[in-house]
């Protein structure tokens, strides 16, 4: 297989033993890049004079990381120290951060090589157009926030990325690219340096072509909490929830998913209908009232000195943030933390569930994020998700599966995604 | 009164009446730090040109926010446009931030003037040696690590200053250093631009010599939640809460803190006993744990580039910090969530409590932080709290009585803080 095509963790392998330079890695990642960047245009900025020097003096040492000599990419939400960050705001055109975001200098720590930063929409917080493509059809959006990563990733222009989550910004962009998409519980992984716009929601997460790669990656940020990442586990009790938001999923997605049930039973798995607790009512709305309130008091700055350099949605947006009552926001901070307390119990007789990853398949265009109608929930209730490639939809596009675990039950849920990547491959 | 030592309150109103030129209040105030700095050491800088032009700029134009003139200070962990911020770390020593802190820029859209950046501790996260000293008594520290916003807003050389809090690193150095501080409610003062070391537990707080000039502050930053900071409540239901560390108090300030209760019941509060829950045992233990694991994460930029310039004691807890097992991070996540649920019920029969500010008087000598035993738990429960100063100690020094109300109640809690303080006066 060519190089670029190869998980990270046989890379890292192959590094570790002297059967591959990194610096052969590296120049296999940019001609691909040279050769598909024109048509998909994931990235903001490439590094390669810098990434070929730091291979060079990997391949000079002894492998002293997990990651030593891997490439990765990273979303342009995220500091990197010399490296171009413009939270996909045109505020940020020349702007250079001093230091690197801790995720960054971890994965550094463990070896990775920061190959660039990739496309994002503004601030990931509105759905501004990007130029990306959808590396399976060019017609189609990558969706986003997370666009770039999840492009360069299933375009085996780099293997590993990060990406970040307010409502659907990295579970959906992988699923649309038909790649592995890791949401880890909330603030497992570290903000500093990210560009924060929702304190209560912001998630950093890690997208890959394989379950183990996410894991590699991952565990290198959250330490031990991801380290003893199992590849045997036994069949999970998987609860599948179909979610109030059903009838917003495509039909052959509905379709495809209870084709998931069956299969995963097939192979094993207890797999029996979860319904969506009553009390969650209401969790979309506090999910926005939080984006919105938070959102405006976190570009306070920018709306103060560059306001007519935002788009006039985000402002807009924004605006109605102002307005948030103080009484309504702690409304939605309350019933989230009680939602929060009550996601225990849908685990009590389940390890795992699955529900769509999207509504469907990429839609047709440039430029969109996608809907985030089976995301934002998990991700107020700060679960750990992860989305696997399962099926090809009508138009040929991928159908990904959201594994969603307990909160800090990061390590099994990923285990059982891969066990579920593996029974519906 | 001399200009300098009036309030925010009468200072805003005087320069948007035009009875007062923001000039004329710039001059007072540096004035003033021409004659104190050499002896108190509040600042790390002090933006004198910036200040006079934009108070020369104020005075052209009709008030345009609250704050029209008013100078504040800032705590050197908060991002700052154009002046030096260096979080109490070497490593930053020339670091001047591209953009303002979410916080300072809603200030500065009010109408403040940033009249320069304040002392703290390495990060705000180790009690590593700063050179203010309290203008209470030179001999003796104002404590930290909100250290020089605490000393520069006593020493009437600012009249407002922004302070952060992990334990207690507000709240215990306005208290010695005899002025008002209040921490909010946790992330109702957005953190973009702070250097978050905690970021479970890091709040911005305001610092002031009066609670309604607090609550000004406050006001532009939270919006909504504390608009309507009402100057004449009824008396409070004031629950009386010694804490289990009661014995850790001096016997000074336990019997001050008796007379407070004492005076307060005479002017009209109800006040009875509260007893701390049982429940609440562990979360010193939770507070530790997050602020050692999450810590290690946040500098994981610092670890990895500048070890050698992060001092031995804050390595040595954030060497502890990455051993924290997930189990044991996980327990300290829940056990902080569970006690905030439980916490509500403290306020069913009382309006706001009252406990210790510190266990007594600024310690002598000069670099000491101070004990945060009075503090951890409430900033663990993000609850808001405010500090009023109350008494004399037996060394001369401000003794303050720390007065705690219900998540989100800030606006309450502010205004019976206010009756609090007046009623002790």
């Amino acid at each position: 297989m060519h190089i670029a095509r190869r998980t990270a963790r046989e890379l890292a392998g192959a590094i570790a033993e002297g059967a591959l330079k990194a610096e052969t890695l590296i120049e296999a990642c940019l001609a691909r890049i040279d050769e598909r960047e024109g048509d998909i245009q994931a990235w903001t900025h490439v590094a390669r004079d810098q990434a070929r020097a730091l291979a060079r003096a990997c391949d000079r040492e002894a492998a002293h990381g997990p990651l030593h000599g891997i490439p990765i990419a990273i979303k342009d939400v995220i500091d990197t120290q010399g490296m171009p960050t413009r939270y996909g705001s045109p505020i940020y055109e020349d702007h250079l951060p001093r230091r690197d975001a801790a995720c960054v200098a971890l994965a550094r720590a463990a070896g990775a090589i920061i190959l660039g930063k990739t496309m994002t929409h503004e601030f990931a917080a509105h759905p501004s157009p990007v130029p990306t493509r959808n590396p399976r059809n060019l017609e189609h959006t990558p969706g986003g926030s997370s666009t770039g990563s999840a492009a360069a990733v299933a375009d085996f222009m780099v293997p590993l990325a990060f990406g970040t989550q307010t409502g659907g910004s990295l579970i959906r962009p992988a699923a649309f690219c038909g790649v592995v998409g890791y949401k880890p519980t909330f603030n497992l992984i570290d903000r500093d340096g990210m560009r924060v716009i929702c304190s209560s929601l912001d998630t950093i997460g890690v997208l890959a072509r394989t379950v183990p790669d996410a894991a590699l990656l991952a565990g290198v940020l959250c330490g031990e909490a991801l380290g003893a990442f199992d590849h045997t586990p036994g069949p999970p009790r998987i609860g599948f929830c179909r979610t109030p938001f059903w009838d917003r999923a495509e039909e052959a997605t509905r379709g495809l998913l209870e084709e998931a049930a069956r299969r995963l039973a097939g192979a094993g798995a207890k797999v029996s209908d979860l319904a969506f607790p009553a009390e969650f009512d209401g969790l979309l709305k506090a999910h926005e009232t939080l984006g919105e309130a938070e959102g405006a008091r976190a570009l306070a700055h920018e709306r103060r000195i560059a306001r007519e350099r935002l788009s006039a949605a985000l402002n807009a947006k924004l605006d109605r943030g102002e307005r948030v009552s103080a009484a309504a926001y702690e409304q939605a901070v309350r019933s989230a933390e009680i939602a929060r307390l009550q996601a225990d119990r849908l685990f009590a007789d389940h390890d795992v569930l699955i529900t769509p990853s999207a509504p469907g398949e990429a839609p047709k265009g440039v430029g969109l994020a996608g809907d985030p109608i089976f995301n934002s929930v998990w991700t107020l209730l700060h679960v750990p998700t992860v989305t696997v490639p399962a099926f090809t939809g009508p138009s040929g596009l991928p159908i990904g599966v959201q594994v969603v675990g307990p909160r800090f039950g990061d390590r099994r849920t990923l285990t059982f995604a891969e066990w579920i990547h593996r029974a519906l491959a």
